[in-house]
């Protein structure tokens, strides 16, 4: 019998890229489609693509609890107290908020609040606590057997999947990324600053120096790429729907070359299906994974600075929410990595 | 043993689109990925979403010939060769170009030349000739057991769609069609009227009142729908690469009113998996299908003028060109018609 | 002494724009730029090209008095009220929403509501009442002498620019308007609707058949034009910030060919320095006029249907909107009509 | 009498913007429209707005020689010939390409062939040589009395317009230029990578790290900003026609703060009409000065690692071209600066 799934917060762009994913997928079950304050609205009336899915369910915690998986789509508050209910009811449940990404001292610094739950949270000495953060490419198997995943940020995963390969190789507080993301990843909420006539022909920076994903960023590049100091993060609002590109710099260190740099990240994704290493001097671009949960990476060393140019690309929905949640159940339930995720970015 | 495919003409926007498309089909294995001029050029320098898939092949018929099944997404002039070649060795062939849409006058009328094997095409008082005209919708069981499947064009099945279901209850001469395209509709060549520059923000009509569609559109609204007049046909170029939209306007008979044209259409499309029929007062948009072999279709009827309103979308290169080919191909081989195509349209 | 101008509904995309080109006006002086709700506000925190211009006023009535000349780029319920009261102490008002542009029985038929001061309205069977109907090019004796002008909708005066002098070689019953416009069109505030996410690579008809600029085009294509029938008008969101594009299709009368339908359009704008006719075969673009007072306008003859195509142009915010107001107020104070006006449209 | 003016090159979209403001400029007269290889094609075939323009001159240097002022927009080949034509017959010449703009060594370096007029070039250690080089802001009095002015380009000029007043304040190389860039900076030729159909909803990276502007910006950085370390600088193409955005950053000095760099930024700009520095915190959007002369620029100082973001946007065409370039010639006659140039930024 195929796998009961449950998603909350479907109303969101997070939640209906993972029910437009799952109703394709051939093991996992859609049982549920909730949305808090959207019980009774037909989906198809906030995604006209979304045509056979009746309407949304409301949020029941109970109800959640009889299915195999959870996905969390709600904001990181819900999600705190709907995935810590889940684990304490031992249920699997991949959350794609902030609620369970940080340690306890991190996430009161950059979300302004103490965690109801520090003891699911990893300490500031481990990779992981009971909540798993789940990059797939660097931590199979403490997704296989974890009961809740964190999903990592849009921003964050885009960025370490370029950089975790190579960071251990540049000097100390040379790291500078620049996010450039489009306008899904700032969600569905009507906004001045999303209208169309705004956003259209326009570019802007935002929220530097302080944006929230920075110390997520910071956390795992000291765990899983050996970097330790402070980050400066930029991102910006980029003129399209979906797709995030990572352009980071850094300075290398004296005896690493363009060479080095390659190799590392080929040795990194050897095995990663969904994680493209470009050769030198191709750029990634975002429209060659839209719709997919591709990512596609590339460096290039500046001889006259000595520094080197990692860009990376993700669909921020795809890989950089729901696709990769997709891949995280799929490693929890023992699947293939890529079952129902063979779709290839939609290009042109 | 999985059927063995051939697309030619892959350096065009409906031939990449049929290597995404096939590369995720449980049944089919693309085998050659040919096309004209481009042998040995690494396929995703054209498309970087092609990653996986090597380099082109050379156009070779012979090599064709030994395949179970060809797809043709050439220009008109080399696929009226090769798929003639091809059904005179009995190999199976889905063309996209407008080669065997029409009857031999109708060909000479509107692409200013002779056809060369007027032997394969349907006469003026027949739908199919040899060669199947293929909107599955309209023609499963002729697809079925068809050796050569001449695919529509983007235009004209989209507004085949939504019209074909009522055009009977219009009065005489009154229909108009105004057609709304996105670039890749134009495909690849690099020109003036393409550059992104000009693009970008922009709209404007082109190609009224002669656009070559409007022969294969009268053709079929008099075949499929019992319409018989001319019609006036006035494409437009929006500035959205994918997604084609139908607003088709035309005097309903007296006795009709909405209820019956939302029947009709309703009626017609039971049994079709990727046409949606909305409720009266909804109107489909392309997004809600971009990437999808799906089409949605409205009928809205203004009492003060006695006019419908009939408004359908399609993604160009999906429904209107390579997903509804694969959707015959599916016809051709026997299996249900959806396979490979379950993709859903990519919102936001 | 320059001509003290006042704006009311300056947050507004139309009252914006208003103070971009009035501040480049050599006649006119900008004294009171007021939004209600706004008063006190930067108005660069709206408008982040308007660095200059300090922050909102109020909206004080006695304070508009004083002035020469008022713009209310308000909704049509604060308009009326506003309008109604400048008229009556004498100050020249111009009214870019729809309070002043319909008689009192098409009003409450289109509007829901009676008018509160049916005084100043036009009856069924005058052009102009008290409030002038300005389309500068076919009312400039009347605005000349006028006190309040009515702006024209920016879809009724691109259709009626390339309609009225055409309007009466049309057979009758026969007119189809197909309009499209950009996004600001739709004003200012957030909705869903509006959404970048949703807006961008998308594309939808809305508000068919009985959208409320249908009253207004139909009243003026009768006094203006001469054509007395209903009309089918079916508006579009098109996935750009500025521009519209009407796509109007009608049967000519049995004598009429395409050399008479040219030189009735060159006829009538032979001395309008705005609107340039385009030659039969050449289609308007809205990027030629993006950000200027100019229109577009152009017919191509189906000879197989007897229909006529005009298409015409606008920026929805220039001549659909403050372009057009000012131009009408350069007539009401007896100026050039192109002064303040000269700038060309934004290409590519 | 009106100055007479001639551009060269004006089939490209430095030379159109050109003839667009210049129509518009009451001082300056546009006598000559010149384009190679376009002489007699309708100035409107190639740009819709510019409708009574006539047809393009040839291209004759003894006709621009009896002008009072030559703009020139050709490719740096064309433009070093005329340019040094027009400077041995002592014409005022303001050439928008890279021709003049380095010294021998830089251009042989980054543009790989000898300097044909060595002689006009400055010299590695002197700002200007017989060619000034044309930031107004940095060069107003060499600007007044030279023959031939050497405009910037427009990656080049928004970058140094946020960096020259705050460069000195830097840890040596530690600045990294990010650069984002509408499609027009890429110039008209029709390209594959321009194709709107590969440019919507796409983004990425190219030509880093040894991208041609990088010397020109090093050099000026060293002569105007005092900052003499190579820099990494990394174009983007962003999915919009106009607008480029410049993001910086560098490690300030340990006694630096964001109230030094504020200062010096509002400083140095105090009499500059055309660049608006904002609050820290607000960011540049490069919508605000599309179609204008404007720049705005921002710097906010991130405490946690000692940088500095510095952001600035112009219109490509405008400021960073053409609008730049008039602004020279309003300084070479005499006129007030902002001749001509009061446009204000087309928002939304």
């Amino acid at each position: 019998m195929a796998v009961q799934v449950g998603i909350v917060g479907a109303s969101g762009y997070g939640g209906a890229e993972l029910v437009r994913l799952l109703s394709a997928h051939p093991e996992f079950d859609v049982a549920v489609v909730a949305a808090h304050g959207q019980a009774g609205t037909p989906v198809a009336d906030l995604y006209p693509n979304l045509v056979d899915f009746g309407s949304f369910d409301g949020v029941n915690v109970d109800a959640l609890a009889d299915l195999d998986l959870v996905f969390l789509a709600t904001p990181h508050g819900p999600a705190a107290e709907l995935g810590s209910a889940l684990f304490d009811a031992n249920v699997r449940t991949i959350d794609l908020s902030a609620a369970f990404r940080l340690d306890a001292d991190r996430f009161s610094q950059w979300y302004g609040e103490e965690h109801s739950r520090p003891d699911l949270l990893a300490t500031d000495d481990s990779v992981h606590g009971a909540a798993v953060y789940g990059i797939t490419e660097f931590a199979r198997s403490a997704v296989a057997s974890a009961t809740l995943v964190a999903n990592p940020g849009c921003y964050v995963i885009t960025a370490l999947l370029g950089l975790v390969p190579v960071a251990s190789l540049f000097e100390p507080a040379s790291l500078v990324v620049d996010g450039k993301s489009g306008t899904s990843g700032a969600g569905r909420a009507a906004k001045d600053a999303l209208h169309f006539s705004h956003v259209d022909s326009n570019l802007t920076a935002y929220g530097a120096p302080g944006h929230r994903h920075t110390g997520e960023l910071e956390r795992y590049l000291g765990h899983l790429g050996d970097y330790h100091q402070p980050v400066t993060f930029i991102p910006h609002l980029v003129p399209m729907a979906r797709g995030l590109l990572i352009t980071a710099t850094a300075t290398l260190r004296d005896d690493i070359d363009g060479d080095a740099v390659q190799q590392a990240l080929v040795d990194a994704y050897r095995d990663a299906p969904f994680v493209h290493v470009l050769e030198p001097g191709r750029f990634p671009s975002t429209k060659a994974v839209a719709g997919s949960n591709g990512c596609q990476v590339s460096a290039v060393v500046d001889p006259r600075t000595q520094r080197v140019i990692v860009t990376s690309v993700t669909d921020n929905l795809g890989k950089g929410a729901a696709g990769g949640a997709v891949q995280n159940a799929n490693v929890l339930f023992g699947l293939p990595e890529t079952t129902g995720l063979t779709a290839i970015g939609i290009y042109p």
